[in-house]
């Protein structure tokens, strides 16, 4: 069965900025979801911000594998209820793969504990990212680096956590530097940052860039399914104990009452 | 200069149930304030929840380098408001020291990005904690392990990130297991949970646990004070690059416009 | 094309000990490898310390996907210049697990670069491993915890690097903890070490233990393939340099000179 | 009590060639010595690889709190006996600050377990250092960035492990990144890389650097002293252990007899 990847694209700087219309006439979500569809094995499906519920009902989720966020103009629009939403399917194993501006978006923010901070200036310079972890399953197939003419640039410092892995840094022109590929689990969803993708410049139509999304699907993906016991906090009582123990001193809590949070 | 560290007590159960009261006549966080005087480099005040903004002012929590939270029984009664003045604090290099039910925090979940579940048995049973981790400061003075002989059972899986590093892991009578000594970083900021502390027993009259928690104030401070840069995004314009380079290709941004957030 | 496993025995104990050769009649590496034909997707076969070179020719090495490697008699008298062979081989990209009292192994230790010393005790006591890592590829298919009845008891501290992540914490009977099931990557190799399996004990008769060895297999399998450039230190010249920048400065090497080591 | 710093020094080039003699006519690691001593907390000796026991004598070791090492023409010519010994000492808790070329010194290559490789290129090109872990010990003081002008580059892939944290990461006039500051920890000691300091340029008369080596001596320093159990692997007897336990099924050790190593 292939994995079900969904793009979510906030949609709004496609409709209201020409340049970005003309490179991403059907959408970035949709420029994206052609790179993934590439690999036969991702089944790719696309929602934008207007959706209701912002594409993201429990239904959607619930048969969503892998999610990509790509946002930008409008992060705060993004309902509260929503991105609590998501954060609890990462955490029961859902991949998510944040995409450039996401990096301020209340999802991505949500599950770092971070401000998600950066430098950075739209000069259209050239970025050259290098593989810092060859044979990483993200970084299949790909040359030493590769660059990308027209960006824009993001400069350290990234306040994110000390990631799980660095699988990208990029040299910019302008005399940056940036983590631009960082690999984070969360409950039981593993999370990638990618930091290409500003919607003036045809990032998203960059073969190499697409083959870094479609093995970024595949390492995020869960074959495992979802993890429920993820959200419980049970209690153990003292009679099913694994080891033989009597109970012992003073009580806060009566038997069978349910934890505090 | 002594560290300023203060004590965040919720200050319930002391005043509601009795034997909480009789173990700790002035307030739990009195009692941890106690054990960390024992440091004269340690500067120690309380505040608690029934304070005005939770006792965290701005002007509090400004002077404030090293925070000890414990809270349990309304863990949702604390302003969302206060929780962000909180993390932002520590974003900038306040310590954060999070302990025992402390796990369900709003302030711990909100840095953690997790659900900080755990499974838990309250019937006063033997914990043994093993250094796992040989010299780390937080371990400093203390034998190869040492044991409370009444704790409330928490038990894996204990759904945080992976640590930074791992000082402590618990064993419990009754056969469970939990990594209860954590390190994290966020933003600048040293964060430190520890397990142990159940208002029933008399935990925070343990002279080992407070070796620990000077151990953990002493770690978790920054001796450089305030990195306020850690909220900024801010745009290097074309000019301002550090190498010479010439803006190419379309922008979406007008020049000196704020970036989006 | 399955994944070529190879099982690494010392077979030594399985050979002079009564007890080890009732166990274990064809040998440790025997019971291991039918653990792992359990799993189509993997191709196993077995080698000892006593055939030519200990069965790592460097044309077995090249054969060898996932290296299992039990040892515990003998330790010092596997060949250095092997060791040497085999760490290349993992940095290239070789998955390897080392199983019990492989810890002390010279592989294990030439590559975490510590002492990877630990306590113990051989009792045939209780050991129930707790799962710390939901979801984690090594733990699919697993309840949160399984026990082993008979089991040689391993104590913290264990001298290792801090591991990628932590997937097992060990409860033992007699009152200590143990990291039992730990994540490395050395050059582009996986590397898992898993605790269990003493030689007196029917541990690699134990169905859980199989589908932990069948995971980590799968786990550390690089289907990338081989990484033979993560050898090289290669100088770039000027003339090739990505930018174009022109010499300047004394210079210590002569041009096209090769690098120190 | 002052930190005890010893600055190791390879003093070949210093000797044989002119460019080198005359920027650091006294040796690089009196260079090195100097940027040191401007920290009242620090007392710093030098040695060098011409010394008896290359300098790093028991006695030598036994009153080093962190040893700072810069080698690069003879990495080879160190005994490996004083590299284990030296090994010991880190493990123990004795800080260890390996410098630029040194990447390669055996000491280097035996903590990591890696190749340590990376590439290379000497042009005297400008090197821009990014503090991406702001507020750490070791960035105390520094800018967001700062420059190096002449210096020689090196480049990703650099085959260490995931360090603990990265704290600096280079940009290269050339078009490539490194990472040029990281942390690790063996047994008990801190390990800090720190990239910059190629002998043909005036790296160690910089200030900066010098702060930085500085920071880096503070950081490094375990002020709890030796931990010599580091080594041990101690048998826990039955009749010793912290539960009650009976011993149980065959045995491979008779009782008192050591463990296998």
């Amino acid at each position: 069965m292939p994995i079900r990847a969904v793009v979510w694209g906030e949609n709004i700087h496609e409709r209201i900025n020409k340049t970005v219309a003309s490179l991403y006439p059907e959408g970035m979500h949709e420029a994206i979801a052609t790179l993934l569809r590439k690999d036969p094995n991702i089944s790719v499906s696309t929602v934008v911000m207007q959706d209701p519920e912002h594409g993201m009902t429990e239904k959607k989720l619930a048969e969503t594998d892998v999610l990509l966020w790509w946002g930008h103009r409008d992060h705060g629009g993004v309902a509260d209820e929503i991105v609590e939403r998501v954060a609890k399917r990462v955490w029961e194993g859902m991949g998510l793969i944040v995409l450039h501006s996401g990096h301020f978006s209340k999802i991505f923010k949500r599950l770092m504990g971070t401000p998600c901070a950066l430098k950075w200036r739209e000069a259209g310079e050239r970025e050259r990212l290098w593989v810092v972890n060859p044979l990483h399953p993200i970084a299949a197939g790909l040359p030493q680096y590769f660059e990308l003419e027209y960006e824009e640039m993001y400069g350290e410092h990234f306040s994110v956590p000390e990631p799980l892995e660095t699988v990208f840094i990029s040299w910019f022109q302008g005399g940056e530097v940036f983590r631009s590929g960082l690999t984070y689990k969360r409950g039981a969803g593993n999370i990638f940052y990618f930091r290409p993708g500003h919607e003036t410049y045809p990032t998203y139509h960059d073969q190499t860039v697409g083959q870094v999304l479609r093995n970024a699907v595949n390492w995020a993906y869960n074959v495992q399914g979802t993890y429920k016991a993820i959200h419980d906090a049970p209690n153990v009582p003292v009679e099913k104990a694994l080891e033989k123990i009597v109970e012992r001193g003073p009580k806060l809590h009566a038997a069978g009452e349910e934890g505090l949070r």
